[in-house]
């Protein structure tokens, strides 16, 4: 692995995922992978759960983790070629990216979308520019469009339950008895749903799409996202996917629901609908498959979901934010492998 | 020791400050009794001294230590039960504690009073609820009403001030010279007053009660607190010293002098006098025994003290912050040595 | 090397040069120099590239560096001395630094010039306090007037270049051919020019200050330094260098050209002249003798340095920048070297 910014970096799934789950038996197992290596993590934003699980897993494998929050710590960074840099911005990415790259051995580099200028947005401008002028590594810690750290520990999460519970060989059998004709093309598979929720502010579609994105290319559910008009995400990274918006409809026998809000992606960054019907209730858990319930944190209580889901039997949320660490861990030590690879057999630095 | 929230949490005292002091004398005995281990450091409100020296404890006991300026590089957290989170709060500590549990085996936490609403700040809502939710072992960095390691630090300052000095013995003898009948029961014991001084701005009282609740429960010296009237302190802390608002009065014969403004605890968080004459100064101290000085720091030089008693030999305020590593320490290792007890006999990590 | 804030400090900067080449031909080579030893890093305004190398360069010799933004993370420090501290100022230098240097084994002090008043900035008040409170080694992460671990990276870089091209050599031959005479002290010597460039915002003269200082120290170049009438820096530092106001002149023969804007000195802290025509292009360089181009960074693109000139063969900002970290690990692994000698020889912790 080379970069980490969308699951198209992943070239074996099922083995990043056991690898991740290796790690969360016994943390320490590579403790000196990461000897003499160095990841710096660059936050355009705040963030507490991927600045944390990110610095953790580093320090589990021997890394050193520096952390900068750039706009607080730094200073306004230029992403336009050819400006004359005669207002805010202090520096260009060009003149700061390479020196980044002096300094450590791999960046991780979280954005976040203007949510006005679309094409801006899912250009991912500053993501693209950090790979082109830093020469290592470059690690989403989420970006305008997309949070990959994110999606694997929801699979991770997802395929620990099932291993743990052997459900989906369980869920299997059920299904066959019910549907002997098998027409069905997800009849063996189980259901998991992308439900939007409510927000009182216009949130990105990163993590909804980057979900999306990972469940079509997990291929072991049948995915269905639901949402009000208007909600649609970018084809290019539902496509597969089941959309409805009768979100009763949609629920029906779910294993899992994934519940998230989004700013809508067509009429860009708007609030089109805040019908708090949309709100997961334990009444509308009735029609799934006694589903599990996650969200990527934080989470907007009583208005994303009810207190009764969070503090109930239903919720996964705690143990999907813990995968954060191992998700980022495997992540970590993919690319320390392949550099460590490429200096055996180039015989310098990966730059 | 589970968690530090105040003096009920320690066991044996005079052990706690011997570990301390071992540690001053060599702070890397126990150099790999927290590998592996990880403490999330999360501060509400800014910090100086409590950070570093917590930072610093952790890492003589071969521990990660990860700092968390929570209101600058995190979000508002809701701490309030069933509310409908549609306003500026982001994250319920239910959430966020739980996760947070998960990526660290302790956790630290620096909360700050309104000084607005008494019940509210006296009910040490946050820590509780970090207690209730996180599912590890909570270390106050001061909370709403005590600061219970700046406590053990002023003990432990004490303590060696005193074995240094063999001051306690010489102390008695001279006493017992002069009081030969030995009715008074403090006639053996050291004087430390606690004095209050004036401030511009007005102050939690978290270190003036932590100090007299470990005073009282240390019970080496006569303690004596004196105050303007109106300043008395929360009686569940104090009881057992001797209060007294004539301060010439109460500084006679004290060995150690600890300066502190507080704001009003009964009409509550209010500034009700500013009397300069409360300031100590030289003059004042001609009636104690040659006392030492002692502030918790940071201290506004000619309001809570003059300048000449901080620049000149009777102040130990240096000390006595540099002994903040040392109180860190020994509670991170008694806190460390539990939880390995309870790996060892339980088979699992305590949470 | 006790403290480290000016050329003054240093006692053979060939042997300093040649310490930073070796560690960045082998970064580890003293992982246990710094073991059980630590570094506060204080930071009165933001950095990136002197925070994240000196960290690295910490971290590169086994020691812990503890980073603390002052400004947002702690408080107003008052530098005056008998101040009655009744106004914003929180805590004093005199208590502060003491505790510091109590917490640790070195402090880095990164301070910054008022540009309003000359005779405050140039007493480096800041600094000179921390040395004579703190009790431990004193490093500057510059100061008001001086950036000497830039410019100990600057003299590295320029070291670098001459010994990979043994272009010292060369060049003195080719000079010697044209100039047989030989009456001309600088004709062996490269010429090294500081050129002025406009800015939006008046800058301090420290990194200028310090350049030529120190090219006065090195003493193998010819050193010119070139600005519009008005911008003549402190004689106490550039005495020694050639003053020419005409930059196409100054920059006849050129092997380096260092480019940086600075405010007036003598009209402090103003700007007094922003003529673009100053800004470094390809086409002034052809007079030069295909001269690399410096800059401390950040740089302001098409303002300072045109784009031509960062994106071309003769810009060698970036080897400069990564530089910084082999800078710092030389000057801290003097004073690591320097205090263990002391603790050897004197029985004690140098303080």
């Amino acid at each position: 692995m080379k970069n980490f910014i969308s699951v198209d970096d992943v070239t074996n799934m099922d083995a990043l995922v056991q690898t991740a789950l290796k790690y969360k038996a016994s943390p320490f197992t590579e403790r000196t992978l990461g000897k003499d290596k160095r990841i710096g993590c660059l936050f355009f934003n705040p963030s507490m759960r991927t600045r944390l699980s990110t610095q953790i897993a580093a320090q589990n494998l021997g890394m050193e983790a520096i952390v900068l929050n750039v706009g607080q710590e730094g200073w306004t960074l230029e992403f336009e070629e050819g400006v004359i840099m005669n207002g805010t911005s202090v520096e260009h990415i060009k003149d700061a990216a390479p020196v980044l790259g002096s300094y450590f051995d791999m960046l991780g580099v979280r954005t976040f979308p203007s949510l006005k200028d679309r094409e801006e947005d899912y250009s991912e401008k500053y993501l693209h520019q950090f790979i082109k002028y830093a020469g290592v590594p470059i690690i989403s810690l989420e970006s305008a469009t997309l949070h990959p750290l994110q999606s694997l520990a929801d699979i991770i999460t997802i395929e620990e339950y099932l291993q743990f519970n052997n459900k989906e060989h369980l869920h299997s059998l059920l299904k066959s008895i019910f549907n002997e004709a098998g027409e069905d093309k997800n009849s063996n598979k189980i259901k998991v749903v992308l439900s939007w929720a409510p927000h009182v502010k216009p949130l990105p579609q990163c993590v909804a799409n980057s979900f999306s994105q990972w469940m079509n290319a997990w291929g072991k559910a049948e995915f269905v996202i639901t949402h009000p008009a208007g909600y649609q995400l970018d084809e290019s990274f539902t496509k597969g996917a089941t959309i409805i918006t009768n979100q009763d409809e949609a629920l029906k026998n779910a294993d899992f629901v994934y519940v998230k809000n989004w700013s809508s992606y067509h009429d860009y960054g708007k609030i089109l609908c805040n019908d708090e019907c949309w709100m997961l209730t334990n009444e509308k858990l009735t029609v799934t498959n006694n589903a599990k319930v996650m969200h990527c944190l934080p989470v907007r209580r009583n208005v994303e979901l009810s207190d009764e889901i969070l503090d109930g039997p239903n919720s996964i949320v705690t143990q999907q934010a813990a995968n954060r660490v191992w998700s980022a861990q495997a992540v970590l030590s993919e690319i320390l492998e392949t550099s460590n690879y490429n200096i055996k057999h180039k015989g310098d630095k990966s730059q």
